[in-house]
């Protein structure tokens, strides 16, 4: 396998987008990407996306958007994984570059939640779970995570306050990053003071329904040295992913991430390095309870010891293990089928030294999450800066 | 690049199968695979799929059939390019085997179109249109076709008629393959009368919409060597993909599959071979106008000429390009997201010697084309017999 590195990075700000169409969205991302990395083609295209079909009625977005982005006849498919679908994407692109398939790639991400055809998001984010066992028997995405949610408190006799420490890092940190969908602080009396929408999650737990994309140029180590810029190049170190059941019931043991702790293993391995390594870890927030699976299953925390992290401070840009620091998921936003681009975006923006106001200091290995449905399928990357 | 190998098939009978959902009709296919293949895991598994999202409110399918056929924990998602789909997944097990990530993959197509939750088929499939600039305006993915079919019998001076020959090859090749959802001959008259859908395509011009899954396993060389079960070992010696604009207008020339003519260009490339090379062409028809168009792009017949061949006999079992040996998407049917894999299915029996009463005598190099939209995604692959 080659060297794959990170060339151009691009996002646009996670909201609601109302006057722009998917395509453009779409457009709006990676357009400044191949910006960033002084390339005017590229040999293919993968597109994450989940619900695209469901709620915008527009399927087969690789042409579309190769099309739209003045890129006619490159090589072009959508990659599908729910919540993880641009993960896979970018997955898909590691797998082109590394395997010498295509020297220069770009991987986007993107989601069209608002504005759409008249379909109901709720009904359509429950297709991330299993529709015959899950969603026919009424159970909303959220109220699986309320689910495991209750059951962890329960195991570990943890209050659900003490989870408000995740959703309180990621809206400090959204603060300054002029893309977030939420650039406001939140306090722990106003998580505890959230709306309840499926207890025990709230609000503050709960990640927002939104738009959003986000794209990245991958290029083999030939391409990437020609097109050196002054900047810190960043590898693409590792890519891994696994996977469990849909349904969370089909599991021995809920409140474990069984396919976070094998990606991030592979990652690991395929990174040689250990969670100690890790300056910092965009992990997948969708709901609190989830930021705190990750950190166990990844190896930050012992179990039911994750919310303990949050608690004593080591989740922020200073702590120890650094997470959602442009935002999360939480502040940033969710657009679902984008989010796993925008982690790799955002933790080249760290490696470069560019994060702003939320860098980590000496940042040199950052690690990525994205989880698609409740856990069943978890991609983990790892980017060094060289 | 390393060689990439199919080690093993299997398939499930196309039609209407209401009494197998989704993730069964998946596993009917993908179990046979394996065993063809003598193995029992797999590194990854990568599903082409359309419409579940749409017409079965099933998304995230790579963890949800990975589990479902015993395989949970490994990497798996979904590809998708509208009915390239198929075609899109074998192109990413393709790059994961040759490129050296990893040494077994199973590939499978699959697509449940009847017994849907509901939802318009026909407004489903236009999904693999421009939705803002075609199917807002009411226009179908068959009356798409049928525009072209139109301005092609009037640029080339074609009767309607000439391309019954095209549906009488698919069902005369349909009647020996007991996988094919049609298996009755049909004549020129019978073609002639059939019941009209969008001027001028008639139902006889027309694939049917219907439920399958097929995969196939692929391997690295060391592994296919191991696992040689004394059939003829068959090489996936090219894997190309192009895109064209997904809106029919937006091209300069709507007669001319550009995406066909770039990716089949490719494929030769890769496997250092000309259209005079192949003895076998699994082709996309899922209409007939898209077998003229195709055979034309991909160097079979000079531009409009595509259906003389099918008139003067050359595209049956015996004759100079055999197309749609096992009836095509004609008559053995298309479930979208499932064809591309199907055809590859068929071109490894053939390959193999096994196609009963349909195989093409001495076949050692077979080319497959599945198209997303129309025209807009066009993947090639090209298999070699050893």
């Amino acid at each position: 396998m080659r060297p794959v590195y990170i060339v151009g990075i691009g996002q646009t700000p996670v909201g609601e987008q109302w006057e722009r169409s998917l395509r453009h969205i779409a457009h709006d991302a990676i357009l400044p990407a191949m910006r960033d990395a002084g390339v005017e083609r590229a040999d293919a295209l993968y597109v994450g996306n989940m619900l695209s079909g469901e709620l915008v009625g527009q399927e087969h977005l690789g042409a579309l958007i190769a099309d739209f982005v003045g890129l006619r006849g490159i090589e072009a498919y959508k990659v599908e994984a729910a919540c993880g679908s641009g993960g896979a994407a970018l997955r898909t692109g590691f797998m082109a570059v590394a395997g010498g398939i295509h020297d220069v790639v770009i991987v986007a991400g993107v989601e069209k939640m608002t504005d759409t055809v008249g379909r109901d998001t709720t009904a359509a984010l429950a297709m991330a779970a299993d529709q015959e066992y899950e969603a026919a028997e009424g159970v909303s995405f959220v109220a699986l995570n309320a689910l495991l949610m209750r059951r962890y408190m329960y195991e570990y006799d943890i209050p659900h306050g003490a989870f408000g420490y995740f959703a309180m890092n990621a809206h400090q940190n959204g603060v300054s990053n002029p893309n977030a969908m939420f650039r406001q602080a939140i306090t722990l009396e106003g998580y505890r003071r959230a709306t309840m929408i499926a207890d025990p999650i709230n609000l503050m737990d709960s990640s927002p329904i939104c738009d959003g994309a986000a794209a990245i140029v991958l290029a083999s180590e030939p391409i990437a040295q020609a097109l050196r810029n002054g900047l810190r190049p960043v590898r693409l170190a590792a890519s891994a992913v696994a996977t469990d059941s849909l349904a969370v019931h089909d599991r021995r043991d809920p409140t474990w991430l069984e396919a976070a702790w094998i990606s991030s293993r592979k990652a690991y391995d395929q990174a040689r390095i250990g969670p100690a390594d890790v300056d910092l870890f965009e992990l997948h927030d969708a709901f609190t309870i989830m930021a705190a699976l990750s950190l166990e299953a990844s190896g930050f925390a012992e179990r039911g010891k994750g919310v303990r992290l949050a608690e004593e401070g080591e989740i922020t840009i200073e702590g120890r293990i650094p997470i959602a620091t442009m935002g999360g998921l939480k502040a940033r936003g969710h657009p679902v089928g984008a989010t796993g681009v925008y982690q790799a975006v955002e933790a080249t923006l760290q490696l470069r030294g560019l994060a702003g106001a939320n860098q980590v200091h000496d940042a040199t290995i950052a690690m990525t999450q994205n989880i698609g449905g409740s856990g069943a399928t978890i991609l983990t990357h790892i980017l060094v800066g060289e």
